[in-house]
């Protein structure tokens, strides 16, 4: 009887991977991961030279992205039935032996595998291992601390309505905004209406090859990939009080 | 000519560190940490076994903690005092070989070694490598996502004003209240008054021996250490668009 093990990649850089994390991919004999159909897939990626030699691996394929409204009725219809299907799919091959199910980031951090997760309860036995989160590789690549003292940090998704994006990035002391892609435009202005563009960072693939870098005010918001997250730092209420 | 390598740590379990980060610290000839004076430190404690034979090692006492009000001008001056020698102590073994410091959790997310980069700049090369957060371990070890879809997550410190934490506390989804300690009877009213004390978890020690996982509404807030984690999981506005 094996067990589903899902694990954290990390913000990219397999260097930056759990010790706990490397040793059980470089030793899987299944692995699975997510992937936008037709592409390679980021966690794929992070992993190329781990895999052990005769692994076999299960891309699980999104049977689909943005070509559909994600509130509609088809939307919401085929992706459960695409969780239902590999939810199923794992149970099974659990029963024989362990499955390691790669995921970017943290999984319990805004990850897809909980979706997997809630489907698999009393029917295999599933372990989930952390991994350093996204935005913390971004936050690094940016090479300032996201917060100190007593910084309220509040991490948002572009896809919020601007009204809702605009209150929060006023109370916040630092800011974390995800999901930004086509929703850069509206992130910008409600940034801008906060008063807080001026201190904005785009980041974009931090700690992978290729990162980037750039003051958000001076971004093209008409060219913006949907992974790249926007970070304003925080400056510190007052100084930390070690106890 | 050496550089002065920070580096995370994770939430406390040695096999949840980066990879980088165990290779570093098993080579290390010159190993600093800070703890609390008269104590072993949780740093120090997270890396025992794997420092190399002959190591040496220079914990960074603090000079004062809780004795003393935080925004007291003595607190504040001997704190900077503590920050200005150890800059300079560290500049000056970095002029002559490499040294290793521990940081829990990830270094830019609240970290203390950013009163030393500050001072750093300019004088020595610094290298930061990033870690799992302290939070991200308690998350994990309440075996639940903290946030999904398109969640609001907000990160408050116990120390803020009453107000505020509830202010926060209302507007997010998810939450994380870190600096607990002596201010949980406070953050306890501030989230029962957000009508959201029935879903807030008190976590000990995630991902370490110890760990302890409990409905806060049944902890004795009386006896509470400063560095237990207060959690509410957000429940996903919607599902999730992969792009």
């Amino acid at each position: 009887m094996g067990k589903i093990i899902c694990t954290g990649l990390g913000p990219g850089d397999p260097d930056l991977m759990a010790v706990k994390a490397d040793r059980l991919i470089r030793s899987a004999a299944h692995v699975a991961y997510f992937r936008k159909c037709g592409r390679a897939g980021q966690a794929r990626r992070i992993v190329e030279g781990m895999l052990a030699p005769g692994v076999t691996e299960y891309p699980m394929e999104y049977p689909v992205t943005t070509e559909l409204p994600f509130d509609s009725a088809e939307y919401i219809g085929l992706l459960a039935a695409f969780y239902d299907h590999w939810a199923t799919r794992l149970a099974t091959l659990a029963a024989a032996q362990d499955v390691v199910v790669l995921c970017e980031g943290d999984p319990f951090f805004y990850g897809s595998f909980m979706h997997l997760q809630t489907r698999l309860q009393g029917r295999a036995l599933v372990e989930i291992i952390p991994g350093i989160t996204g935005m913390s590789g971004c936050w690094h690549a940016s090479g300032t601390p996201i917060t100190w003292g007593d910084d309220v940090l509040s991490v948002l998704m572009g896809t919020l309505p601007e009204a809702d994006l605009l209150q929060h990035m006023q109370a916040a002391d630092a800011l974390v905004v995800m999901k930004t892609g086509r929703n850069l435009p509206k992130v910008r202005r409600a940034l801008a209406a906060a008063g807080r563009l001026d201190d904005a960072w785009l980041v974009e693939r931090g700690t992978m090859p290729g990162q980037r870098v750039a003051r958000l005010a001076d971004v093209d918001t008409a060219d913006c990939p949907y992974f790249a997250i926007v970070l304003v730092h925080g400056h510190g209420r007052r100084p930390e009080v070690p106890e």
